[in-house]
């Protein structure tokens, strides 16, 4: 290709505000354009890489057996009211209304639709197993996205789904999903975790995350410091704390509390630690006002709150329903005197706290020497909090530590959630019908564009590794209107190309800084440079990894060349 | 493939309402299956059979210097008002408002966007041309969307964008991309016209359409029956008739005409025919009223009336609307004693009427001997209407033919339409700045396979060609359960997949006459089937085009098969 006939607008300066880095690079390399908030168009040597992400995701997926499908973005608002997923995703669907007043959204992954296709069309157990897969454009309104194609509102995605008559076969092929993600980044030459996770969904049997380990990552995972444990900080469980209560119960008191309105103002009131306050909250779940206990320094966890109460659809209490109901401010409120049917969920940890503080549902106002059980009933103990670093680990074995990265790929063990949603049933050998057990399995194909753009990188520009880069051979002729140079350059883009290289020939009238700048930006594994040396027949080679760099006879070029991609190729 | 593993929903009945022959067959054959109004998801068969399309059309778009990109298609509301497309769209377009009520919409196509990254990237000559291509999903909300993939709402597109410093460029770019569409549609074997068509946008050097003649088309393409003239009905034009008025001019008459609401009516009262007779129309354009003349048997050609009036936006006036300006409903209005300010436009065939009828803009009265100059002022003269069959070709030379038939592809010289819009200028060898001129190029990839499944197909089902069916070979064992036509059947699929050859393999437990059923429905080129001479390795081979069958030895079936896609696959 000659690089003066695309568009490869590299940057010498990116936006200040621009902090993520694979993005930067993105961005300064001309691979990327922004097009609106969250939004991004792909210029063509990022298609180039796309295309050959997706080849590789392709060949795994498809060994694995799945076949490949292409199921509408457009989709009706009534299915997901169905799969009740309207009430997981919330504000983070883009929905849409056409001419005819229907209301639509745009899928971000097709669980409904596929379940669907299933249920009309498979009725056997004889025509189960089936995998189906796409690699696809998905929409999600996120409400922080100013993270390039890491978190973007508009994004390519990998999404398998699989159907199963029972368990076993589930698990098998759930299994064989797992390798093949595995590798694809192995193939891609990316460090990863695979973790326990949240599926999103009620009812799942497993779930997993592939978490590339990064500095920059926004998912938390926990490990232990001594055993193999390791989880999303979602899910990672946290045991009773069985320690017996020795302290003597003081007598109930209320305190005045003027301008207390966080648990730091209170902990400073009383000169106490967050350790003995206890932090309420009131939650709309499912239509009921719940009250949520934890400890003053602990984080309520709303995936476990959403599992334990079964919920479909949570979220807090505003100031003015918490003032309707409890006749105070969010910061005064507590679990002692709740007007009646107002259940109250606590975390383990509440169990062993006295005379601790909490709000008096009175305007300005705190009880002191609070206990469980004694001063307000409770009506169920449960995990709801956050795990922290340095706790104990959930496995029991040593301490946690937590560990930042991308979220990548997504394995779910559905079960039956979307076929008793949908009727999707089948007939088994016995002649019995039964729902389809289902698998969801997905890989962020633009995310893992952004994440290879994170690590295939030095302060000079990308590092492409062979098996990726959108072209092989940058040729480079120093100067373009020296005769010599410029016919040796033609005649070797004539002869790599001959030889099936992929070769960027930078025919453009720039300075030689100016080109081999760009080079370095757009990181080519191979660097063909041709100089004062043409006359002699002889041309410069930089490798872009080691920086190493070669002279080379034009003769001797093509199998210099076969021999460095050869050894630096992936098997 | 074993046909067990994949998804191929094949249906002896498709629903009754369903007229369009090839949405019809593309669902008995189990290639496609709806998603909701006007949108459909792509199975097993339909996605192969579109990757075979892509790879023809990225070749020959390639071939042109087009270099791949992928634009978003979730753009900003505001660049389409920018642009002002927004009102030739209008209702077409599916709008959407995000979480922080910033107004999107999912793009038709892509001129603005690309625009924009031209203008950002392109400041010189010496960058120019450049061809950028893609292909993607686009949305439209069609009014009339019940024609499966021919007019669906979300479609796949291969929309390609030239960018030039000259005419001269820009014509020879759009020479090769016509020649690269033509090049695609004769690899496809499919016939084709290219006509003169409208662009949808303002001041456009020239634009062509690519039409599928099909009795099912919906596109109204105007012949000569002695020229090679050709254009779609929406832009033929017509000449003035300068026939002179010999008629003796009456005196205007005001008459009553109770229960008089159509042309038709009129005629019946008076007794005359509607070529005597003027039809008037009151139109909505950039804000101002307008009134538009038409001979009784003509109908207006909004497309026209809008390049006449240089509109952005135009619409029919409403009845409340007529009232409120005429004092009468639509029935009744005319273009005598007019409201001062309001405009007449008039087609040509208006100048050679006399004597005559019009409404009388009162309720149940018309004029009769209506002389137009006399009795009312005309502003402009134009061409405002549709050229009927029969009438003079365009080109003076013979009659009109009308031909229906199916727009795949649309080819436009933009000019300097958008660049203007969006200030995308380039500097010249002069120093001097410039608007970058523009073409855009379009073929529809879902579309031609709708096309093609129209026209790959007899009554018992697809008869696809070897270049694109989604399989070679159909290999089909007639009873499953006989030992040796099995172990045949496995022994023939792993060679033939060796000779990388595309077997679909019927490994289902379903009786011959299914198979066969299923085999002609999907409409492989080759089918082999292994019965009863399996114990003398003898197996029946038919072709779907022909019907011809051939028992050939299972060790001559490599070198036949191979013969026949050798002499029957494409250049």
């Amino acid at each position: 290709m000659k690089q003066s006939l695309t568009l490869i607008p590299t940057m010498r300066e990116v936006p200040s505000d621009i902090e993520v880095k694979s993005y930067k690079m993105l961005l300064r390399a001309g691979f990327l354009k922004p097009s609106t908030y969250g939004v991004y168009s792909y210029l063509p040597l990022a298609k180039r890489l796309l295309t050959k992400i997706e080849k590789i995701v392709r060949e795994e997926i498809e060994a694995v057996g799945a076949i490949e499908i292409s199921l509408s973005s457009l989709q009706s608002h009534d299915i997901w009211e169905q799969s009740e997923r309207i009430h997981h995703f919330k504000d983070e669907l883009l929905t849409l209304t056409d001419r005819h007043k229907r209301k639509l959204l745009l899928a971000t992954s097709h669980e409904e639709i596929v379940t669907m296709l299933v249920r009309d069309e498979i009725k056997s157990y004889k025509k189960l197993p089936l995998i189906l897969y796409q690699i696809q454009m998905k929409y999600r309104d996120e409400k922080k996205s100013r993270k390039g194609l890491i978190r973007s509102r508009e994004f390519y995605l990998n999404d398998t789904y699989s159907f199963h008559a029972n368990e076993i076969s589930l698990s098998d092929t759930y299994d064989r999903i797992v390798q093949a993600f595995t590798n694809i980044l192995n193939r891609l030459r990316l460090n990863y975790l695979v973790v326990e996770a949240d599926s999103g969904v009620k009812g799942e049997i497993q779930a997993q995350e592939f978490i590339i380990p990064s500095e920059y990552g926004d998912t938390v995972i926990v490990k232990s410091n001594q055993s193999n444990y390791m989880a999303n900080v979602e899910v990672a469980n946290i045991m009773p704390n069985n320690k017996e209560k020795t302290t003597l119960l003081k007598l109930l008191e209320k305190v005045a509390t003027p301008e207390v309105t966080t648990i730091r103002d209170l902990c400073q009131y009383f000169n106490i630690s967050p350790e003995s306050c206890m932090k309420t909250l009131v939650y709309l779940i499912d239509d009921e006002f719940v009250v949520v206990l934890v400890r003053g320094d602990h984080q309520v966890n709303e995936y476990k709150l959403k599992k334990v109460l079964n919920a479909t659809s949570m979220r807090l209490a505003n100031e003015d329903e918490i003032n309707d109901l409890l006749g105070c401010s969010p910061s005064s409120i507590g679990p002692i005197k709740l007007p009646i049917n107002i259940k109250v969920f606590a975390d383990y940890a509440i169990q062993s706290l006295t005379n601790s503080v909490t709000g008096a549902n009175e305007e300005g106002y705190h009880y002191i020497n609070v206990n469980p059980e004694r001063d307000f009933a409770i009506n169920t103990y449960a995990d709801l909090r956050y795990i922290q670093e340095g706790e104990i680990s959930p496995d029991g074995e040593g301490i946690t530590q937590f560990i930042y990265g991308h979220e990548i790929g997504h394995v779910i063990k559905l079960g039956t959630f979307f076929s008793e949603k949908f009727n999707a049933n089948f007939v088994d050998e016995h002649d019995v019908s039964n729902p389809i057990l289902m698998g969801s399995y997905q890989l962020g194909i633009s995310r893992l564009l952004a994440i290879l753009a994170e690590k295939c990188q030095d302060d000079n520009g990308f590092v492409w590794p062979t098996y990726l880069s959108p072209y092989d051979i940058h040729l480079i002729p120093i100067n373009r209107d020296d005769e010599v140079q410029w016919n040796l350059s033609n005649e070797l883009y004539n002869i790599l190309s001959s030889y099936h290289f992929d070769v960027l020939f930078d025919d453009r009238h720039e300075s030689p800084g100016v080109k081999f700048t760009d080079a370095d930006l757009i990181g080519l594994p191979v660097r063909v440079m041709i100089g004062k040396k043409a006359t002699e027949g002889i041309v410069e080679v930089k490798i872009r990894s080691t920086g190493e760099t070669f002279e080379w006879a034009k003769e001797e070029l093509v199998d210099r060349l076969n021999e460095f991609f050869r050894t630096n190729s992936y098997n």
